[in-house]
């Protein structure tokens, strides 16, 4: 059904919730446009003067775009120069070139912080609103040509709005039934529930969903049916999942038929990793350009899986774009793209709780991506990438220096289609310590390396505890997390990323997950937490009896 | 009803509407605690590494505490100090000194990049949670033990987080008959009605309100008695007005007299200017010192009318404080303080929007706070409420040559008690040129010089036009205000101000008002704003005829 050329977005305004309908522009902000004419002496607004802010300027001292590099080097090196970073605090290591944001500009339209720092429509100010349209337009590229930007306070402000502005009370919303706590906890209070679909190794299950949506039965399922979905497409959370372009043209061909609105929370767009290699079939490859250029900058984006955006052609994408993984989580900004209808409805309901994202984070983050520019920023979004390939593979390194894992190709279940690697113990040679257990060669877990994003999504095989009866998952889960946490290690405990874990009165919540992240941290804390990990969930096996 | 001894909040959990206690805590909030634990190894959360943040550290040059005078000094000096600063944008006037704010700081526990760009939960950053803590303690003097303080972004978020913490939809608030109208705005969506009580020049009537709720039928008003109160009682918005301790004192106890929750909405609290003194007998007081102190502090907070807290034996009182006048509107930061148990639910809703207010503005702002403490902050608020009274003045001074100002004594009405000063033409001198106009007599508007806010708050005089027809108020005032628009100035429209203005089919807007500010601009703009008012409602009212 996806077409090539660019349209209009189509009329989606059924769509909108009774509480958006509801909302009125802000009779203040009508105010505003007048400000724009030349001249005008403006007694309306309540606008302190400039002069009363107590910031002459502002400076920072800005990492280079090509402070990551963008080939993996060996661990030991990428090691030692971590190592250094974080153990000593001594951040001399990095390569930075200042940058100022004056109080009042030499050149008129430059970023300043008497306009930053004063109140604002709710949108994006001036040089974000064009740097993230550039950056919208030619990196998602949007089927269809009345998209439109709009900043947020991040992804979980954005899919908030994103719910007021389309659900009412007692309707649900399309999700992977792993899915991230924040996201259903939004809904809950509203009474809109997740409506949970199955997954695979690509995501959320397009035969699963043209099922659950054909056959829908409002009256045993006692709500309407769904016309909204929320769905993280690269890097799930939880489950590391990332979707294929056929499976999203799938997806989104079912929803312009029974005409539901996606939203795509992407906020690990750009970790796209690739695939795990392990530790002995992995060598350096050719070290590409390290410099920022347009020629990279197109290349490396072709070669990242395309968003819904690409192939909406009618405008019935909510794309959630955030700052948090790229810059840093403080920043709080984050931005919608769009149809208009949306867009507009959106901004109402900005203006009656943050209004604008912050002044200051504004003017530093433009400040940091206009100086770097387009390119540049493109360049240090590659070596974040490269960062957290490496962190990956270290982590999975660890797993396999620590258990035996067997590589086994999944059939059927979330995982069907890729090859899953099965931990179990291995004979650890006594080295004149007294350790030593045997391989029994029972699987305790499992997981697939992700190609995108922060997390290992591991199963626990709960049915191989020795003292296991069905229907014990959720107690065993708790208890290994537990006993980890007493021996100083924290995982991702899994229940509560279940859609249902915070739906009233479930009792479906499906058991045996962690999900462990590699984002943060030093890489012997890593080597450290699976060392402790091997030990506890041994003796939780009881391997070593 | 009022005690002295300060005590526990009583319990008032009654008040949380069901949206409100349908929160769940964010589960992956949930695992924060654990990351205190010394030497814990976490994997649970999906923080990104700091090394990743592309801010090695933020520097900034801070306006020194003192910079701006305490005394009203002569309008010309004033004036030219503005104008060239203005004018010339040239900043190097300003005193500064330099803060930075590393990214790993030498010192563990000091305001760092690496925490404050992080993920946190919902609350203030730890520096600026001490700060606000003992400001408010020192302040504000709560009369209740376990208040607590939540940041929010600024005020706007500050009241809709109230409004759906505590009402439901089909209740009413009650509030100021003119009011904030984006504080309107964020009730009426949700199906919540401003219940505007009556007013006089000390703000909220209580003898208005005793009879509002002693005589409510739920039935004949269709919906429940309130039981929620929004609140603007100093330097109200847009009428001006500030409450007197007494008056504070009635309307607290007839809140608890009707178990009502009030919100104190108080962004003008520093800017408590003083009364108006006319030109020909202002003069210049002793100095007082200009330089930090904790005595200085002292005493001039005890000139400044007490908060609801300061009374607020049960913990009643949602105070809403914001830095968008004191330190600049693009902070989007500012803070509750109420009782535990809202203070609770109110971030549990934090954390499904913004989460936490941005990073970069914490950092600075907290970084300025702790530079300047806390005494250096109070001098300051004093230096701001200066400039605030000199605005004022001047602007008042603009009106009173321009017109006649009669002052008469309100007996009755939103004026009654205060000094009123009615506007009427004044025979103007020839002066070779051909202007003149003749004296009839006749008030165009009238005014009572705010004691505190950024506000004067017109009232036009629309039945002394000649053309006047009694209903005929909404279209002159438009009427005027496009006029005055047309000729290059924009004052606040009065009707935008009513409390029932976005009320749906509301049809009693009451008119004949304009909202101006002295907030912001140049002098030279306030005396040409008001000569060309000057021009136009002359000609509006036909005096020149």
């Amino acid at each position: 059904m996806s077409v090539e050329k660019r349209t209009q977005s189509i009329d989606l305004s059924h769509h909108l919730s009774e509480l958006s309908k509801a909302r009125q522009t802000s009779p203040l902000k009508g105010i505003m446009k007048y400000f724009a004419q030349p001249g005008i002496l403006s007694l309306a607004g309540g606008l302190p003067s400039p002069a009363y802010f107590p910031v002459s300027d502002i400076s920072a001292n800005v990492l280079v775009p090509e402070s990551f590099s963008l080939s993996p080097t060996e661990p030991s090196t990428s090691l030692s120069w971590l190592w250094k970073l974080f153990g000593s605090h001594n951040a001399t290591k990095e390569k930075t070139q200042a940058i100022t944001i004056p109080k009042y500009p030499t050149v008129k339209e430059d970023i300043n912080l008497a306009t930053s720092l004063q109140y604002s429509q709710a949108v994006a100010q001036a040089h974000l609103q064009n740097f993230l349209k550039q950056f919208t337009s030619e990196v998602y590229r949007p089927a269809f040509e009345d998209w439109t930007i709009l900043v947020d306070t991040g992804n979980t402000d954005g899919w908030s709005r994103a719910v007021m502005t389309l659900c009412n009370p007692g309707e649900g919303v399309l999700c992977e039934e792993w899915t991230y706590p924040s996201a259903v906890a939004s809904m809950i209070p509203f009474n809109i529930k997740p409506v949970p679909v199955g997954m695979d190794a690509l995501g959320m299950k397009s035969d699963d969903l043209e099922n659950l949506l054909s056959q829908w039965d409002p009256v045993s399922r006692q709500m309407p049916r769904p016309h909204v979905m929320y769905i993280v497409p690269v890097g799930q959370n939880p489950s590391g999942s990332t979707m294929s372009v056929a499976r999203k043209k799938q997806i989104y061909d079912i929803c312009v038929k029974y005409d539901v609105i996606i939203v795509e929370d992407d906020p690990y767009y750009f970790l796209q990793l690739g695939t795990y290699i392990s530790k002995d079939d992995r060598f350096p490859g050719a070290t590409p350009s390290g410099k920022p250029s347009a020629d990279e900058s197109k290349r490396y984006l072709s070669t990242l899986t395309p968003s819904f955006l690409n192939f909406d052609y009618e405008g019935r994408v909510i794309r959630l774009d955030t700052f948090s993984k790229t810059i840093a989580p403080g920043s709080r900004l984050g931005w919608f793209t769009c149809n208009p209808v949306f867009a507009e409805r959106l901004e109402r309901q900005g203006e009656t709780t943050a209004q604008a994202p912050c002044g200051f984070g504004q003017a530093v983050i433009t400040k940091i991506l206009t100086h770097w520019t387009y390119d540049g920023y493109i360049r240090w979004l590659r070596g974040l990438r490269t960062e957290y390939q490496q962190r990956r593979d270290f982590f999975i390194d660890c797993l396999a220096d620590e258990f035996h894992l067997h590589e086994v190709p999944a059939v059927s279940g979330v995982w069907e289609g890729c090859i899953v690697y099965q931990a179990s113990s291995q004979v650890k040679k006594s080295t004149g310590m007294t350790e030593k257990y045997s391989a029994r060669n029972r699987t305790m877990f499992s997981f697939v390396p992700p190609v995108a994003g922060m997390f290992v999504w591991m199963k626990l095989h709960l049915d191989q505890h020795p003292s296991f009866v069905p229907g014990d998952e959720d107690t065993l889960e708790t208890k290994l997390w537990t006993k980890l946490a007493e021996n100083g290690v924290l995982f991702g405990p899994g229940w509560m990323f279940s859609a249902n874990a915070m739906a009233e009165g479930s009792d479906n919540n499906d058991s045996g997950h962690f999900r462990i992240s590699f984002s943060n941290g030093e890489f012997t804390d890593f080597k450290k937490a699976i060392t402790i990990f091997g030990r506890v969930i041994r003796e939780f096996f009881q391997e070593d009896l």
